[in-house]
């Protein structure tokens, strides 16, 4: 039995494109004791893995996390599948499974490193609400953020998979939530279906600061940024006293050379305003995962926690899936589906 | 009896000239119930009043400590000074107390914005280490920046009040203490006065980045920032993980057109290494003032914390000593001594 795989060819120049990796196939993997053998069924297809394709960031030590990937080695992040085989006690052939499988077709887990999903749920919310974009959303909202009742939250790039739920979960807690999309069909997605009080489409309006203002005459009390520097130095004069943004992503500025990067400005009002910017990075908060996704599993039960899915089938979409990451095309959580017909070799 | 006083009579462009000030005078104000009048003697001269000065920064609401001084204002900060009549019960005449009496000679305040200086140490230090820029080296460097015995400190503008007494509140909590100043002099009276481990020239270095690094091959855990924009850009890459910025001024940005300040670059740091800026105003800390007074004058009376003051002699010298706090030609504590001779008319 072939397990086909996806490595990384050369490192994007700029935008990623699908020829920056390369399918090899291998055999399928055995699990070692305390192990299991999963089976893909959702590849993820995040941003997050931008940051690793390039060389070293900065030419300085960077943790682990961040290393970049060797050229020809596998690439990926989180996946959903089903185990196939299982050394593990706490798992049996059978379960729906989620954890750092990567681009391939078939994965070995730690027993440790794997979770699995809650059976009354489909299994795709594993990599959206339930996975590292639903908690990426919860810990940098709330404890970054430290978003309270009644204030006011400015999420960007709003129609990601991250955005809409740190939205949504904002709107939860009693926040007024507004939010930065690329198209009309975005905003209105955020306005009607995830209970956004205002969305303003960033490419249409030609001062951005000022359409948010209009929507936010009192100022932002917590900028959650998924998309870097240029959008984020507009927002900064919004800011209330006291007010917090956390930087999640920075999707506008992935693969830019540095000396390109527009700079952050606006500085002065970090002083004048005493806010505090803080960067997130999700696995920091993993001994809370646990309360995280228990809260997070009961307003999904409830259906009061969503998130787009854009699903594409067939394993081998998967590089240019992730190239449209970086162009606006996608809305929503992007999955790869496994075609069963073409892993059986139909 | 004339009390006399400054005035702004125009708003800097760019880096502030004498010439902004006019000298007026008019009568000695009279304490009402509940007030001293105070005679002033040492008259504070602090960059801190720079973004006073300019019109209102971002064209939209700020917070009232931030409101642009109107022409024709009395302008200044704090000073120290003797009372001269006493209508409050907290004060008597020969008291020697610190408040925002502003560059006048004679100026009035309430009990509750006044503070009495300790009769022990020399009444200057009332506007040093006891003073606004103890207070912000204080709040900055513990609280905002959260020093732990055993890290790297690193502070800009170090030579500067603020930032030599940070300085020396982190190395007597046990961190490692670098710094950046403009002279080889300066940088020497950080190591060999103030117990610095190493001071870097930022005029004289060609590559500051790589300066720092050589004294700190393990990186900064807190920069303590009085610089801004162009200098915090070049230590973002140096920040270990989990760093805190303490946003306490940004002298090199005051007055320059927004557009031509450099923008913040690096900034993928925040979330690589989880790094966290917020901005100080020290009056945030107004409740725990008479903790850190008492935790201040104790280092002061025991010889381990002092401020290298530049003082003149002479009311109407306020606007020249202004002036070079921003060309880096002070060292220290500037104030302005009034002359007594001057005062009496003579």
């Amino acid at each position: 039995m072939e397990n086909r795989r996806f490595v990384l060819a050369s490192r994007p120049d700029g935008l990623p494109r699908p020829e920056n990796f390369r399918l090899e196939s291998g055999p399928v993997p055995t699990p070692a004791d305390g192990q299991i053998l999963v089976r893909n069924v959702y590849l993820g297809v995040d941003p997050g893995l931008r940051p690793a394709l390039a060389d070293a960031h900065t030419g300085d030590e960077v943790d682990d996390e961040f290393e970049p990937i060797p050229l020809g080695e596998l690439v990926g992040y989180f996946d959903a599948g089903i185990v196939e085989r299982s050394r593990h006690p706490g798992f049996a052939p059978g379960d729906w499974v989620t954890g750092m499988l990567k681009w391939q077709e078939y994965g070995v887990l730690d027993g440790a490193a794997a979770r699995k999903l809650p059976p009354e749920l489909p299994p795709s919310t594993g990599l959206g609400v339930l996975g590292i974009p639903g908690l990426s959303a919860y810990f940098g909202l709330l404890e970054l953020g430290a978003a309270q009742k009644g204030e006011t939250v400015l999420v960007t790039s709003a129609a990601g998979t991250v955005g809409s739920i740190a939205g949504q979960i904002a709107a939860l807690r009693g926040c007024r939530v507004l939010g930065t999309a690329g198209t009309d069909e975005k905003c209105r997605r955020l306005r009607e279906e995830f209970g956004f009080a205002a969305a303003v489409n960033y490419r249409t309006e030609k001062n951005l600061a000022a359409a948010i203002r209009l929507a936010a005459p009192e100022g932002v009390d917590v900028l959650f940024d998924n998309v870097g520097t240029r959008m984020v130095s507009d927002i900064l004069p919004l800011m209330r006293p006291f007010g917090r943004i956390v930087a999640c992503g920075q999707i506008a500025d992935y693969g830019v050379p540095p000396e390109q990067l527009p700079g952050l400005r606006n500085t002065n009002r970090f002083i004048t305003h005493r806010l505090t910017l803080r960067g997130l990075f999700v696995h920091d908060f993993a001994e809370s995962f646990p309360r995280a996704l228990a809260e997070l599993s009961e307003w999904a039960g409830a259906g009061l926690l969503r998130c787009h899915e854009d699903i594409e089938t067939g394993f081998e979409r998967l590089p240019a899936a992730f190239a449209q990451l970086f162009t606006g095309e996608n809305a929503g959580r992007k999955l790869v589906k496994i075609d069963e017909r073409d892993r059986d070799g139909h």
